[in-house]
């Protein structure tokens, strides 16, 4: 293997493939990533055997050739060198020479042969979405993917393509953020759970360029979107999800119309004295054109009042202040809609501005005197 | 107490102050700031018993008073609430309100009887200088204190006044940091260790702004520096500091004048598989023009290739790669001095444009084969 490239792009194209490289991996190959140089490109490819990310970038390249090297040491490398073109040539005991301007480095690697492929994936029949659709679905929904391993199916997110609505879905036990958008879907319908760990991965890779769209393709076990000049292929969880339409409630009893900011500030404020309770309760007391919220603990206690509009009767109701930040951060609409039913149920918060997101929160009870 | 100050002014404020108040302390008091109204403004006061931070900010004050309260809490408060008028009092039982817009805290207080009080420093014998040029000492010598603990002199750095030149010294058993500037001295030659701690501390505090300066007083056991309307009052370190004048080489045999952001980009390089290899060694190999900055370990090998003037003859020699790139990074000259005698006495490296800085590094023992 023999090629020259731009230090630049080289950087970018391990960073972007390195997420997918573990570190506790007990398989020292798993710790490399696999160069693979073909025809005028260069090939890197991560892969933690659950999700798999492979980058391509222009080179020129002498000799066809493929070879495995450290993946933490191998960014480290490349970001410090100048920018400039950089030569990179292997000899037949997979030593790995790395030339810049003054700079010589040698490195032992490993054989290609041993590094496991990533699985085919047909790309002929994909989904085309628009990329800022896609980062603003994983980001309003990824945050309540629930971290408990026993619970695996719920570390991924349901993702849905009905007709031409496409929506994500995530459930951890205490709350539901529900995200839906439209595609053109030539394709057909689909239902498959990606796990958490790729979604992340996405969001961080995708830029969220308006007018630009990212590919995606299915087998049976695996799931692989193309974003510009990157794939990356994920596992698909298996087991049935949370059938979530049965979850949302269909009706509600009182309606609070409120400044997303301005609830959010309130909450933040009175979550400082939920944190030191340990308990991380804020109650809402709805009376009319006013809500307030209040949290004590040990150390004091906090008041906050805010405008509202109401439709329907008062209420108290208590909820964990980092469930309801977390869903708060973000929503974009100036203003949201807050429905409930009882005390003891779920609580739906919706953007005011008509975009199809639901976040559902259960509601943590309380004794009837504060 | 009873005062209304403005939410911004407060909230840097406490920033400031909060630097002096040890999380880890067994005596809850010390986790609180005590707050002072007198006449129109509010003092805030840090203090863990080595170093001790006031900020003085302007207030309406209703009432004057005192109370204790948790540091953290009030801090995370202030700085959540908006940018409006606050309005803070007290009742008989050291409860603290905080009012602000639509936001009301009440906090558990403590009484400022049991508040520590910093100790009395002479303001009328002082030291002035210069901001930016403190600032820069603190910089350029700092991160050459001793962490070893066993060594408590060596955790803080030798101030010296003589004549109209101030210095700051670190040594930390391997390498020495010194860096002298100009002053107008009519007040006296002294010699004081001022523990690293409060030297970090200025350092955060200090703006840095050329023409402002700051005042330094002393008492046989404390410091006190006076910065805007922030006093920080340190305890210095008791004992003999190492007499370093005799620690510095009066003679080299070679001396190496060479960029200062290329040696260190070279370094940052070869201290990757410096890294890998674990012992952070890096080998200098001088010939003529030119030196090879080399490293090696398990995993492969760097050779970086940079262009120097040479005076004097060859030499090989190594260094730990971190003690060499900490000095080089604090170096605003953009050519540097290394001077050398043998491979086993000390190196020093001193910027070209003049200015009073030198740091001198140990090295490290090689054998003679590469």
């Amino acid at each position: 293997m023999k090629l020259i490239c731009s230090q630049q792009t080289l950087s970018n194209a391990i960073s972007t493939v390195q997420k997918a490289v573990s570190s506790k991996t007990t398989l020292p190959i798993l710790k490399g990533l696999l160069l693979e140089c073909v025809q005028d490109k260069l090939y890197l490819i991560g892969n933690d055997l659950e999700l798999g990310i492979q980058s391509c970038i222009d080179a020129d390249v002498f000799d066809e050739g493929s070879v495995v090297i450290d993946s933490r040491l191998f960014g480290d490398i490349i970001r410090k060198l100048p920018n400039a073109p950089v030569e990179i040539y292997t000899d037949n005991e997979f030593n790995i020479y790395i030339k810049c301007e003054f700079s010589e480095f040698k490195i032992k690697g490993l054989s290609p042969e041993d590094y496991p492929r990533l699985p085919d994936v047909d790309e002929e029949m994909f989904y085309q979405i628009p990329e800022d659709l896609f980062k603003n679905m994983i980001k309003q929904t990824v945050f309540a993917i629930s971290q408990d391993e026993t619970k695996p199916i719920l570390m991924g997110e349901l993702l849905e393509i009905e007709g031409d609505n496409i929506s994500l879905i995530a459930i951890d036990g205490y709350r539901l953020a529900t995200k839906t958008g439209q595609i053109n879907n030539n394709v057909g319908n689909i239902k498959v759970i990606i796990p958490g760990k790729a979604l992340n991965e996405i969001n961080r890779i995708l830029a969220g360029d308006e007018g630009r769209e990212i590919k995606i393709s299915f087998t049976e076990k695996h799931a692989l979107f193309l974003i510009d000049n990157t794939k990356i292929i994920t596992r698909l969880l298996e087991g049935e999800f949370i059938n979530y339409k049965q979850i949302l409630p269909k009706e509600y009893n009182l309606r609070v119309k409120v400044s997303t900011k301005k609830l959010l500030s309130c909450i933040e404020r009175a979550s400082l004295l939920a944190k030191e309770g340990k308990n991380n309760l804020v109650k809402f007391s709805i009376r009319d054109d006013i809500m307030l919220v209040t949290s004590n603990s040990e150390i004091g206690n906090v008041q906050e009042e805010i405008s509202i509009s109401l439709e329907g009767e008062d209420l108290d109701i208590a909820f964990n202040s980092r469930y309801l930040m977390e869903g708060l951060k973000v929503i974009d609409s100036e203003e949201i809609y807050l429905e409930f039913t009882t005390n003891v149920s779920p609580c739906i918060i919706k953007p005011e501005d008509g975009e199809k997101y639901i976040y559902l929160l259960l509601p943590v009870r309380i004794s009837s005197s504060r």
